[in-house]
């Protein structure tokens, strides 16, 4: 509703949750108002932190979320959270954990469940980023776990994309080798009081180094934090702030949030034609005795796709 | 290419492996080994194994393997491997363990790693699975880490789907509540020699029985598991009978099988699609202005989506 946009841009918190609920359900309502909200958004850096389970990921927004308001920041959070059945342990309770902000206007915290999305998730994680951004929430911080199968990349998504590690991950460090080097702006590694940690350290600093950076392009930092001592955050706040003036200089930071609004047109664009097309096809009198057939277990699903997508054409109605 | 086809159903595993490399390659060869072997397939039983990292997934799908070997069955998995960078710890490692099967022919071990498919996902597990159940594999086990955000949703391929939880998981049963209840035929209580165990079973155990279940519908089991002893597993292959068999009695076993076939023709529909719509609607000299200001991010992705679908029209080429 636009009367939710207008409030939500003069700072109400509930309007602008209101609103965000209304995009989530798809009320067209809710698109109205971001339509009125977008021209105010684009301005806020997106921050990515992205790390497995177990990593202290949560504590570190914690206390990140402590010293932006100490400088007067106002901060948005984006807690992509795999709350389906299977997610393992803290993840309740670390958005708990975050609750201690919940009664502050400076902080606006949107836990995103991915459960029952199904491909509309994308909508809501965008819907809430132009909110947060259009309300003037700068930074936004989204959280993933990241375990590769998520439907938001957030590096699609980050103007900067922190990767949380913790030492004595052996697996993850090889795994980090097949592609999390080309994500990472800014790689944490956090519980770095650990006894294995210099060993760790001294792993990802060689990996790092391995990567042939040209002399004008951003080098990835490292840096060691204890989240729930509060060590390395300022450290940590720094370099998100030395890799958004990179950015800036560079004419990179628009370029992004461009490419950011072009990725998600596209998930949207999937959202919308997906059933428009499938329910032509499937009801397209050409294609009964392959639908049948289909439905019969008598045809294999990759031939049926093929056919009847290879003749399938588009047009406008007038 | 139906070469391999052929010695595949002859129970080459090597053909077998090329052509599940040619379907995830989109190789059109692929397809025509596929379409080749789709009537021999249908009759296995898909068990869906999934749990957070830690629950032990592994080990015991290992101990299945073994005991199954046992029986002179054919057993196929399917691991979804989350193989991204930020996936955590134990699985690369969990990958190697089952490799102590690699020799024998009666297992066909096959990890699909998620990184980097990019919707592509669905096209290599349903291929995959086809080939494993034409060759005669059966169970075929596949396995997901579940967290929600899985491209390929478990309880919409498998017959049977056995949750694996561990004692200690508070914040995990509490979020079972959420939905796991709806999607597992069995539920497993791992590590139940853990001193929380009692306690995570009669939680786990108040749940189900608070479950309004229909006479004749299944009961989900729940079954107490030590994976690394070996113990419960064969009261877990018990289960899994059990559960085919009830499936069969009410003739729900094709009908799963069917489901699954037109699930994954969806998914492939959409894969096609996809790049399809957008090239047309992007390239159109209707939309150039909404276009370009999509890129100047005047206009939002959303209106910009709406408006571009909503006029959409499709036909088929005579």
């Amino acid at each position: 509703m636009i009367e939710y946009a207008k409030q939500a841009l003069k700072g109400d918190q509930r309007a602008g949750a209101r609103l965000i609920r209304l995009l989530e359900e798809q009320n067209p309502e809710g698109t109205k108002g971001l339509e009125y909200l977008f021209p105010h958004s684009g301005k806020a850096a997106v921050i990515g932190i992205t790390g497995p389970p177990g990593a202290g990921k949560s504590t570190i927004i914690e206390k990140l979320i402590t010293e932006y308001r100490q400088k007067k920041l106002k901060v948005g959070v984006i807690a992509v959270d795999p709350s389906s059945p299977n997610s393992g342990g803290a993840i309740l309770g670390d958005r708990l954990r975050m609750r201690n902000h919940a009664d502050d206007p400076g902080v606006f915290i949107r836990s995103i469940a991915t459960r029952g999305y199904q491909g509309g998730l994308s909508r809501a994680v965008f819907g809430t980023m132009i909110v947060l951004d259009a309300m003037g929430y700068d930074p936004i911080i989204i959280e993933t776990v990241g375990i590769g199968q998520d439907e938001v990349e957030i590096d699609q998504i980050a103007h900067t994309t922190a990767v949380i590690s913790i030492p004595g991950m052996g697996d993850h460090i090889q795994a980090m080798k097949a592609g999390i080097l080309e994500i990472g702006d800014i790689f944490v590694m956090n519980k770095s009081d650990h006894p294995n940690a210099d060993m760790a350290m001294n792993h990802l600093n060689t990996m790092l180094q391995s990567k042939n950076i040209p002399e004008d392009e951003w080098k990835p930092l490292l840096i060691q934090t204890v989240g729930k001592e509060n060590k390395g955050i300022t450290e940590l706040i720094r370099g998100f702030d030395s890799h958004r003036e990179h950015l800036m200089n560079n004419h990179r930071f628009d370029e992004i949030s461009t490419r950011r609004s072009l990725y998600f047109f596209k998930r949207l664009i999937t959202d919308h034609v997906t059933e428009k097309t499938l329910q032509f096809i499937l009801t397209n009198p050409k294609y009964i005795t392959l639908t049948d057939s289909l439905k019969q277990f008598k045809t294999d699903p990759f031939s049926a796709a093929k056919k009847m997508t290879e003749n399938l054409k588009y047009s406008l109605k007038s």
